[in-house]
């Protein structure tokens, strides 16, 4: 039987990835629904091509647009936050994949959650945001959720057929981005062109900066922490620069296991949609001839502060990660658009960290508040061009 | 419930190890029957201090002086090569490590398997030999055969909990022994002192000697080959000088698995007894930071041509994986008597697996014939001082 899926993001970097997967496997997948924000153009192309029976843009003044351009289709046009929420939920899915970029992920995947569909979960931003939430409402609810991101999938490919109980630490490699090995006052002045340059993956504008601040490595830990119900002194960040090992568990017996392969976001995305099987693909394979050394290093968190916030922010728990998340997405934006310097991104995360009420167990509606509230304040300190 | 064990080769490398891990797990094993060939003091110590229903040696004029030694326990003590067989085959015992050296192995682990034990299998050559009749007949007795190699153990470790027919291929690592990049003309004088310094590996001589001239990582091909049901070409050997991945398990999405760790064989007895579960252990844990760069590397096979004969045995099958690891044997015996040089060992082989009848489909008895008729062979080449 096909699992048929809904791709929350279509049009984003991982959205179309797959959508390629998804073409390349059509005795396992059907494409039962496509979302996305903005880019009205994509989102037609991509219906006239796989004639999905839902077809949603968020934003509504291009509603119109794209009804006219699939008038002679047999498909539902919708538009507007709400909907992309509601088709989430929709009764003819199986299988949500949550592609979408940051914290718009957070709702349509509590829906999808209660609704009983099994999740490939690319948007690390809803396990940050609100992971205790989410892994309640996936247990009442009996839903998988299977991570997307290479490090965590890598994870859990090395966890199955293990025993519960049975990890003793994890390691999630990092490539260490463009500016690994960089001194702070090298980072003082570099622009976001740089910044943009990742040696190893190609990914959105907002992950690719995460990246060279580590704060995607951040934001990885704290996921980790939720998907696989680990404290914070269980996870490690090893920099690996060739991403060739995508993580690591180390087991109560010492015994560690890898997974790995070329750098090449439809392998986890694959394995995702595809899991428990593994679906044949004509991938690229890896050959040892064109990597004869895999190095390894600590992180230098004294230039990469990022990383350090996001332990801190996971120690501290409640709504911290929450307010970690939304002032990075916050100060990611100001980045790149000119508005803040490489070094400023971390400083101004900090002093919204200590700015906002401490919320030990938030409820999902304490997570919108504090969301907001984080917006708010960064944007603020933005604009005021404190000196950090 | 304690897993009733019993060590066949108690007293070699492995063996020693394996009574260490029962010894830190009295709640998860217990030690019913150890067996020895020769080294009676290190056998009666071992029953002073673990008290085995059953103590076999296998040399029978050392009967008398074990017996005398442990006739004030509550130990039934036995001798002889026979009666090490029926050991493998005794009632109260769950699960037989099989850890002698060498072709002695084979029908200790027949018994085992056929009295319905589990096999915690240390004693490669029983697969080499006669790998087809083993897997035959552990299929008929629901026998399952948990590899101790440390290779092996890596891609059982990998497979755990993947589904059926999902190997693209294997990786087995070799870590290229002490004669790691030496060229032939390099070798020619190498003395059996230089052989037995391995870089990574504590282990007997025979392997020790079969790891310098890789042999070992043909036979762990061959071996592979059964364990794992893959036909040759699915089967791969790279060089890996560090020996902290053990071995690599490629799938059919093109995902790779790799299982790591200090070298150090305690890992893999413990898991292969422990098997399903994970026990924990107090071996020391591997860090990065003492290994920043693992390395890979082609083996050089027309150096190290004793890999390319084990993979044409395994190409043409029947009795020559037999012939052989028998030839090897007495080849190796001879190198460490200093009756051959070292690079005359492959030729040797070579010579033997040219000379002897070749049989496709070979009963257990045809595999007594081959080994034997290729021990011989092999003995005659040697006096006659053919120039290889």
């Amino acid at each position: 039987m096909k699992k048929r899926i809904a791709v929350l993001g279509s049009t984003g970097s991982i959205g179309t990835q797959a959508l390629e997967v998804i073409d390349k496997n059509p005795e396992s997948f059907e494409l039962m629904a496509i979302t996305a924000g903005n880019n009205a153009d994509l989102l037609i192309e991509q219906a006239l091509r796989f004639v999905p029976r839902h077809v949603v843009i968020g934003n509504e003044s291009k509603y119109a647009y794209v009804r006219d351009a699939l008038a002679h289709l047999p498909v539902n046009v919708a538009a507007g936050f709400d909907t992309i929420v509601k088709a989430a939920g929709l009764e003819e899915i199986d299988m949500v994949l949550t592609a979408m970029v940051g914290y718009s992920g957070l709702l349509p995947t509590v829906e999808a959650v209660k609704s009983g569909k099994d999740i490939a979960l690319a948007n690390k931003e809803t396990l940050v945001v609100a992971g205790e939430y989410i892994k309640k409402i996936a247990a009442e609810n009996h839903v998988q959720i299977l991570p997307v991101d290479s490090e965590h999938s890598a994870i859990f490919q090395c966890l199955v057929g293990e025993p519960a109980k049975s990890i003793e630490k994890i390691y999630l490699t990092a490539s260490g981005g463009p500016f690994r090995g960089k001194t702070r006052e090298a980072l003082e002045h570099v622009t976001k062109k740089e910044a943009l340059q990742h040696p190893n993956w190609c990914m959105g504008n907002k992950v690719t900066i995460d990246s060279a601040s580590l704060m995607n490595k951040g934001l990885e830990v704290i996921e980790a922490r939720w998907l696989f119900d680990l404290p914070p002194d269980q996870i490690d960040v090893i920099i690996h620069p060739q991403s060739i090992i995508h993580s690591m568990v180390q087991f109560t017996d010492g015994s560690l296991k890898a997974q790995m392969g070329l750098p090449d976001m439809r392998l986890p995305i694959q394995y995702a949609l595809g899991f428990p099987d593994r679906l044949k693909s004509d991938f690229p394979r890896f050959n040892f001839a064109d990597y004869p050394s895999l190095t390894f290093q600590k992180p230098d968190t004294s230039v990469f502060r990022n990383l350090e916030l996001a332990f801190e922010a996971l120690r501290k728990g409640g709504n911290m990660p929450c307010i970690l998340n939304a002032a990075n997405e916050i100060v990611v934006n100001a980045f790149l658009n000119d508005k803040v310097k490489f070094l400023q991104m971390p400083s101004i995360i900090e002093k919204v960290m200590h700015k906002i009420s401490f919320i030990p167990n938030p409820s999902l509606d304490d997570y919108c508040a504090s969301d907001s509230e984080s917006r708010t304040i960064t944007r603020e300190l933005i604009t005021a061009k404190t000196v950090f």
